[in-house]
């Protein structure tokens, strides 16, 4: 599909596609570039790709694919180092969680002869790093594709083609509205989960230690994506600050008016809420998203 | 174990609780006890019990252990059909998830000559009623005693031993501390699931079509949880109200500092928060609550 392909950042999005690509034979050649020279040793290490370095400039040339797959608060670093060493007509292409800001980072500093088409898989799990990846990580979930009003049609083509052999299914939307739908599917959630797990680390130690003892009671739930990478998710809330800023105010009405009713005693509005609940979560499991 | 025990409530854990002391065979003879004409019905056509009935006092009628499995806020009311028909002696012991307002809910209602030793299994699916029970809900999981002060030993001896055999692991903690600690570890969890599934079910509907098809991304992990019994949740939130508002006020404060970090930019303070749950993940999985 292509014939050689670089992988800006190899941690577990990064290795998991490459893991994907190698698997299916989709690229003539991976080239691992990673300013981390511990990550491209373990590269080496596990065979994840056929070449790496930590001269990302290095890394694109000769490359019709690049992918960057760092954190979307260094997605404008990366693109100053590498943009004069992309060979005409590339693709370039990401896999942040956030779309507009990528793009305004991304789409000045590229060359005119090169070609953008945002992505963003909707996969992961709370592991960071090479070797927690795996190839079958995308299978069955969506890749969202976001191109930009003036985007060609063949290298997006391409691009959606590239995610469909890796097993996910394909969505496309504007930039704006992927980051309103993400923000509520997914920045408020870990931002919440973040809250209330951090909440519990600054509990007194006896208390703090039974927290973890029955935490199979509800708590746990939460932990799994509090742990998630602490940079990846910094960067997210930074650069889609208004979507989320949105999407809790409305949380937050909503936190109050329970509060309000337990405080008030107000048990009919209680269970009328804790009632609605109940669909959604019917409509998930109809919808192949949990059993 | 028990020569006859009458279990009040057939729900999920009054069901999975009835199992277990079949396979265990705790209980010469299991009555079930249960208002709903329905429950008692599909008790008989899954032989959970020996005996149905609809009579909470006749059901209790030479039992030595009587288990209350309603929802919190219905407990005073069982308790005034049972007492004057308990036998002399008897043991009455709970499942509530709340403890200090059903021991005031229980104590003054029930003979002198009865023992009152309350307890709460933690173990639970979001899923309700007699034919979502199994025998094995109550394996590795913990179960807290609440005894009251003046309890005599021998009751509180046959509570645990009870549990142990269902395959629990036993706390004994004094009701306040219980309340405090589930109010941590399980209350604020399901209302703050309930609150971020709720203010998704106000949304427009096709953005709420899209919150579901990618609700993996984080969303997810809270519908389980919002999709648990609405009645026994509203009883919980009205008679455990002071824990909850109190850890709700720390929770409000926590992430009213993530909110103002977002809106100044603040990298290093999300980061620094977001560093330290993982630590808390990790105590979870070595504590073998998760893996």
């Amino acid at each position: 599909m292509f014939k050689q392909v670089t992988i800006i950042g190899f941690g577990l999005i990064g290795s998991s596609l490459a893991r994907a690509m190698k698997q299916h034979a989709l690229a003539g050649k991976i080239i691992c570039a990673d300013m981390s020279r511990d990550v491209c040793e373990k590269v080496l290490s596990l065979q994840l790709a056929d070449e790496v370095t930590t001269d990302l400039a290095k890394g694109v040339k000769g490359s019709d694919l690049v992918i960057l797959c760092v954190p979307v608060g260094a997605m404008s670093a990366v693109a100053d180092k590498i943009a004069g060493s992309l060979e005409p007509g590339v693709i370039v292409s990401d896999v942040g969680s956030v779309k507009k800001e990528v793009i305004k980072s991304l789409a000045p500093r590229l060359p005119k002869k090169s070609h953008l088409v945002p992505a963003h898989p909707i996969a992961g799990t709370e592991h960071s790093g090479p070797e927690h990846g795996f190839a079958e990580l995308f299978h069955h979930r969506w890749c969202i594709v976001t191109p930009l009003e003036d985007s060609e049609l063949q290298p997006v083509e391409k691009i959606v083609k590239l995610w469909e052999a890796c097993g996910s299914n394909i969505e496309i939307m504007n930039a704006d509205h992927h980051d309103l739908v993400l923000g509520i599917t997914s920045h408020l959630p870990h931002l919440i989960a973040y809250t209330i797990v951090g909440t519990a680390t600054t509990l007194e130690e006896d208390l703090k230690g039974e927290v973890i003892k029955f935490s199979a009671s509800g708590f746990r739930d939460f932990t799994r994506i509090a742990a998630s990478d602490p940079v990846m998710w910094r960067d997210v809330f930074l650069n889609n600050k208004d979507a989320v800023l949105e999407v809790l105010q409305r949380f937050t009405e909503d936190l109050t008016a329970l509060q309000k009713a337990i405080r008030k005693q107000d048990g009919d509005y209680l269970y009328q809420t804790f009632k609605k609940t109940r669909d959604i979560r019917r409509a998930i499991i109809q919808a192949g998203q949990a059993n």
